[in-house]
């Protein structure tokens, strides 16, 4: 779908829709490729952020094609674009293991994660049967926050890890991911965080590798810690997928400014109700998300934060309220910001709360460039599992 | 795609994944249809709940072909499916206009909803331009919940009504919707409101007539309002669409029961934490969707209420929490029952918060009936605007 939409501006565009600033994605891209390069590990980029074979291409590194995926989909969409080395990062289920052998029989090399001597026995007898040592990490849970073994149950996590490696899998070390890392409030606390899950996953590694199973692979990260981590020492790989659009939710933790935020969507002014100071857009929740990750946050963002046709954001206009397809625009409470005039059939851009969760929403996306009305193309986002 | 899973049961089936009990369905459909016959006034069910033509052929009128759509995707997927008598329900922008010319052209009746006096502008000169008398109605705002004019904005009902009709659009008449109806908490309250709904719609028809316009269509509608509605006199049709399927907050809210809901989320058990009371599945907040409709509710249902693989209800098993892909249940706080067994591999489904948004992260149905776990058919579920 390259240059079909060459001299086509953003005015053309038919609304809701989502645009994303190619180079504004590059930047965010490059500066967290490269503090990791200076801490000396790759970044394994999470491609749920985009589920876009064209935004994958420019994030992946061509040599290694190393990525994350949350869906066997992605796994599929992204090895047959010939992304190479595929870890699926939710833990599998014995169900989809005919598929992951399908996955892998078609030359994509994809991991998995386990967290239960149950599935571990599963993707073990996989294995075998299919005369394919499917590599397969063991999730450790650094936070509380979600599945995985305690870095402290060392008995369960040597018990998987045999059943792995002596059942006819590949064991490849240690994956976790410190999702309250979200939860945080300041940068030291991130990096604390941060700190807190490379000691989790190097610590498990190292029980695998003290009863003579192999570790070679000690995998961290989120967004946040990716972009504050200080020390990656026994980390052999970080990932990280919402870095690569950013929204206002990592604005909100200081991960990023508002002009990080490469992912907007375009919509309409359906009705501008002057006497009650709101504004009615052709963007419900349907096109925004249902995402209120910024309640949480000191900063509530309503559904979204509203910025201009070219991407400034207007002071204190929030979505305060959705239906399925439309958004309620008002100031946000306590302010003494004015509503902007915006006539009936102006067009404006949502910065969404939560990037994965607004990209996912949309079937393309309208690339843009900073500053620029001109749409340069428009990218396939597929989705489904 | 009809009969592809034939001999198929839910064992079999990928998770997560939607499943629509037909049955359930059907008697939801037939309840409010039999209801509405009884007060003498049609039905124009609401696609965007389902976003499915298998769905629309069994539940819109074969003869009137009346129905209500929420996008333009939406009208251009069921014209293309014969249904041919279709209501924009959410207000036109000047941008779109072009493709409501497109889809009239191709022999869809296809009718809009305007609430400013630009956009009927904009409506009556795209009806001059293409000779084409857009059929459109004007939104009146009965409840202060969104987009609308207010039914005692007497002057600005007429001039929208003249901009329009004299303008060389068709004026058809008023349309409303009580939003706000999904805020009661009991049926009194919902009935009340529906009152409100009605009287509402049918003075602003008045408003018109008096000043010599036509109105011939007075239509409201809601779930709630739809089924709890004594008197509909001056109406001429009822909207409605979550009734299709029913859901948690609609059960929250007194309008059916935990058994009316035909659809639920199948999702698989991927690890039992014992020690701590949690289960973790296969669906996150990319399957169920973000909506926690129920949150508003006196009993919050969290991210779902979990059912077995037949779809009895646990009792007090929810979605405490979600991450893309996976789900988090545990006992309700609070309460004294104990969580099921449920295994690694165990199949469960998960009854929605709010159906429209549950359907719309899928892409298909597959059809089950009430009690068994055959898999009758898959239904696709289109998207996009």
């Amino acid at each position: 779908m390259n240059n079909v939409d060459t001299g086509r501006t953003i005015e053309q565009l038919e609304t809701p829709c989502l645009l994303l600033d190619q180079s504004c994605m590059m930047r965010n891209v490059t500066r967290l490729k490269r503090r990791l390069e200076a801490l000396g590990v790759p970044l394994r980029p999470h491609l749920k952020t985009s589920k876009s074979v064209d935004v994958a291409k420019r994030i992946v590194d061509s040599l290694t094609g190393a990525a994350t995926v949350s869906t066997l989909r992605e796994a599929e969409e992204f090895g047959s674009a010939g992304i190479g080395d595929l870890l699926y990062a939710v833990g599998i289920t014995p169900n989809k293991l005919d598929r992951v052998a399908a996955i892998r029989a078609r030359g994509t090399n994809l991991s998995v994660i386990v967290d239960s001597l149950e599935t571990a026995e599963a993707v073990a007898a996989k294995a075998l049967a299919t005369r394919d040592r499917i590599p397969t990490l063991i999730e450790v849970d650094s936070d509380g926050h979600r599945a995985g073994i305690r870095a402290d149950e060392v008995q369960r996590l040597v018990e998987v890890g045999r059943a792995l490696h002596d059942g006819g899998a590949e064991l490849r070390g240690i994956l976790t991911h410190a999702g309250r890392s979200y939860e945080c409030r300041t940068t030291a606390e991130i990096e604390a965080f941060a700190e807190k899950e490379r000691v989790a996953a190097v610590r498990s590694a190292n029980v695998l590798r003290d009863a003579g199973l192999p570790a070679p692979i000690v995998s961290i990260g989120s967004t946040p810690t990716a972009l504050f981590v200080k020390n990656l020492q026994g980390v052999t790989e970080v990932r990280a997928g919402t870095f690569t659009f950013f929204d206002l939710f990592m604005s909100g933790l200081g991960v990023c400014t508002l002009d990080d935020i490469a992912l907007s969507v375009l919509t309409t002014v359906v009705s501008h109700q002057r006497q009650t100071g709101r504004i009615v857009v052709d963007a419900g929740w349907m096109a925004l998300s249902r995402d209120r990750a910024t309640a949480r946050q000191p900063v509530d963002q309503g559904y979204g934060l509203v910025c201009d046709v070219l991407g400034r954001p207007y002071k204190d206009l929030l979505v305060i309220e959705t239906n399925q397809e439309q958004g309620i625009l008002a100031i946000r409470a306590g302010s003494s910001a004015t509503l902007p005039e915006l006539p009936v059939g102006s067009l404006i851009r949502i910065l969404p709360n939560h990037a994965c969760a607004t990209s996912s929403q949309h079937r393309q996306y309208n690339v843009v460039e900073t500053d620029s009305d001109q749409v340069l193309d428009r990218w396939p986002i597929f989705r489904g599992w």
